[in-house]
This record gives structure tokens, sequence and C-alpha cells, in this order.
């Protein structure tokens, strides 16, 4: 691991770490049922390094997955060039038993090459066949706040690129109702970027949390059950299709079920 | 429709549509509840024709798709090349209520560019948690039989690409049991390809009839149920990272109900 700054990838990792215990308590705290979070070690395959995939299935959380990965590899996934690679992140989906609770995806990555190093993540929001405006004006202005600090056009930016990123092109639509999402931010300003990183990882509870509070609480019916189970099968799509993430850990000899554990635990189409 | 010899084509369409009808009327005889096979048409929106999807949900069929198109397009997808293109098949994909009967893929199809014109198709069967050898010998032996007056070294070679077409790379393992598997068949004998390709489309329900016949009357339990659920999940990560007919659809620009009606009515991960 001598190739790269160890001091600030240790910083880095620590930081996705404690980011990881806090959502999973946090999240524990709505579960109804006595499910609780487990976590499994896993080893990267085709280099050192490996993962923490924290998955529960309750009641509440149908199924929700928090992955922290750290992996050193020595070829970049789709790139022509060889030389050694370091890639940490957190990534997390949730899937909410109740229709009105939305699903929710979030991540935040840090990645090395030997010329180059660069910041990314985000998180979006997606309701499954019921919307609230109430819910996305405050996941909004959560993001806004975690971003505003960095400057106006941070926030517009970002948000405008999570709309782009999570189209379903064969649907002709977005895939919820948006978020924000960065890749390859390095400003040349080492504390800022990842001050602003970091910005998007403390602020990701407060822009659900309180969603998730409202909405448990709301009644279903089987007809509601069933439109989820729809967006979730279109969710999947996306997922498998389109998603970066998801290739990448493909092509990268990532752990399938690492990657996949996003999936939703129950799907129609 | 002029850059085309239209009879080919018309005797291609005629023979598709009536083995259509053939397998629709076949599995129907199956099906346990009152549903029945609904046709929609659909058109072609990047040119002329379209398609006639036809969807059965019922209880032993808990979803089968059996497709038929014919479109011609202006740019063959995924090719650099501008200039028109024809493109015609049958496909279809079963998923059954009863875990222990298997879910079947059949496809056929015929395409022209302006430049050349070719064959392809195949069937392969997978069993959603229960392969029993009985059935993948029978499913063989006809696949064998259906490809043995054309060579004895078709069989064996259009096993061993379905073989890698349907090879699972993130879960290093084939799909399901296999099947036959072709594509870009033209030997320069219009009249042996053409025959060896209908050969394929008139064996097909010898195939899998038998072994309906067999399955659809085992009992099943509510944990073979679950393990049909996560098999079926495995099959959905096939079709949308991997398989080819479902890019060419999406690039196509491909009514996206029909490209996604083969997806499972309901799959768990």
């Amino acid at each position: 691991m001598s190739e790269f700054p160890s001091s600030r990838r240790e910083s880095v990792v620590l930081y996705l770490k404690s980011l990881r215990d806090r959502i999973v308590a946090d999240f524990e705290t709505l579960e109804a049922s006595q499910a609780r979070f487990e976590r499994s070690p896993w080893d990267y395959q085709k280099g050192s390094g490996g993962g923490e995939m924290s998955v529960i299935r309750g009641e509440t959380f149908e199924k929700a997955a928090v992955n922290w990965s750290g992996v050193l590899g020595t070829k970049f996934p789709g790139s022509d060039a060889d030389g050694p690679f370091f890639a940490t992140g957190v990534s997390l989906i949730t899937h909410m038993k109740n229709p009105k609770a939305p699903t929710v995806h979030f991540n935040i990555r840090y990645l090395e090459t030997p010329e180059k190093f660069w910041w990314g993540g985000g998180f979006d929001l997606t309701p499954m066949g019921f919307p609230y405006a109430e819910d996305t004006a405050h996941f909004h202005a959560v993001a806004e706040k975690a971003l505003s600090p960095f400057g106006p056009d941070i926030y517009p930016s970002y948000k405008e690129r999570a709309a782009e990123y999570f189209y379903i092109p064969h649907r002709k639509r977005e895939r919820g109702v948006g978020g924000i999402f960065f890749d390859h931010l390095n400003t040349g300003d080492l504390e800022r970027d990842f001050a602003l990183w970091k910005s998007v990882g403390d602020h990701f509870l407060e822009a659900i949390m309180p969603i998730y509070g409202r909405r448990l609480r709301e009644t279903w019916s089987e007809a509601d059950r069933r439109l989820q189970l729809e967006r979730r099968g279109h969710y999947a799509e996306f997922n498998l299709v389109y998603d970066r993430g998801t290739r990448f850990g493909f092509l990268s000899g990532g752990n399938p079920e690492a990657i996949l554990c996003s999936l939703p635990p129950l799907a129609s189409w």
C-alpha cells in the first residue's frame, strides 16, 4: 500500500466507518422487529483489502444494506492504464416494507490512482409509487444545506447531475425525485474537497430520518403493495442496466453479494 | 421495404406467426385457470413495422410472454454503418408458478441489412432451484434431434455456444442447464439454413412440453417457492446485465414493455 499517502487514506476510512456506524445505529432505532443489521466481512479477490456488508431484513426495513469497502487493486476497472488503485466508500440502499416510505440511496467514495485522486458521492430519493411533495422538498433542502457552505452553484449543479445520472432511458423518466450526485471532484484544494464530501455524508441522516418518521406511520393496502413491487422492478432495472457502481463492481471483480445486496427483497414485473 | 426480397421476408414472417400460434395454443392446454394469452400489438417508433406481445398471467403460467416482432429500421443498432435493416423473430420466456417446473427461453430471429442476411436462435432451460437429470437429458436430446439432419457437428457446437452465451460472469456459473444457441448463420445455402432454423422452431414444443407434463404435477412448499424467487432474481440479473436481446432492444428503441415482459412476475434478492 506504499504507493499512496497512507495518512489520508486512514482518515478517509476512519470517517467512512464512523459514518457507517452512525447510519446503522439510527436506522436500527426505526426497526419495529427484533431484526438488526448483520455485518459480513469479505475479501477483495483481485487485490488486497475488502469490505463489510451490513444487511438488515426486518419488518420496517424489509431489506437495507450499508456497505463499507476499501480495496487496493492493480488495474483500475475500465481503464487502459495499468498501475495500482485504491477505492474506498460507503454505499447504502433501503427497501422499506411500507409502500409509503421511499427508498433512499446514499454513496460517498474516494479513489486514488498513481496520477490522481478524487471524491464522489451523493444521495437520492425514490418513492415507490407514493411521492410526497413535503418529503421531496425536505430532502432537497437538506442537500442544499450540506452544499451551500461551498458556494451557491454547487447544489444546483449536483442536483442537475443527479437528474441526469438517475434517468432511465428506456422508461424515459427519472428513477425517483432526485437528489445530488458528484464524481471526479478534485479542485486542488484538498481540505475543501474533503470537507464538502464529509458534509454530504454528515447530512444524509438529516435528509432521510424525518421522512421515515412521517411515512412509517402511514397505513397501506395490498394495492399499494403491488404498486410498490412494480416500482421496485424499475429500480432493479436501473441498477442492473445502467448503474455505474454496479458495473464498476462487476468489472473490478468485486464481491457479487456485496454489489447486489442493494437489489430489492421482492420485486414484480 | 423495397430494399429487401419481400417474398423471403414474407415466408419467414408467416412461419414465425404460425409457430407463435402453435406455441400459444399448446401452452394454453396446460393452464389450470381461465387465464389465456392476451395479444397486444405495438408499433416500432424508429422505423416501420412493430410486433405482437402475447402475455398470460395465470395459475400454471405465473407469467409467460411470447413475442413476435418484425421491424424495418434505418440504422442497425450497434453498427457504425447507416442503411436499412429488417429484423423479425419470435421470443418467449415462461415463469411457472410451480417451482419444480423450469423456466424455458426460446428465440428464433432473421435479420437483413443491405449487405447480408442471417439466421439465429436457440432454446435453453433454467430450473429454478430444482434440476431433474431426466428433464435435462430430454431437452438436449430433442435439441440434438432438431439439428442432427444438418450434420453431426452442429448440435455439439450450438450446445457449446449456449453454455458460453448463458454464462453469468459475476456468479461464475451458467444460467441454467443449457440448450442450443446460434447466430449469424449464413452458409450460402439458403434452403439449408432456413430449414435448420425452422427445425429449431419446430422442435421447441417437443423439447419442453413433456417436461411440463411431468413437473406441473409435483407438489411444492413455501421453502421451494423462496428458492424459486431467488433463482428468478439471478435470471433477471442475466437478462438485464448481459442479454444481447435486451440490450439490442434498448439500443434499437424497441418497445420497453415488449423487451421487459420476459422479466419474472416476482423475484427476490
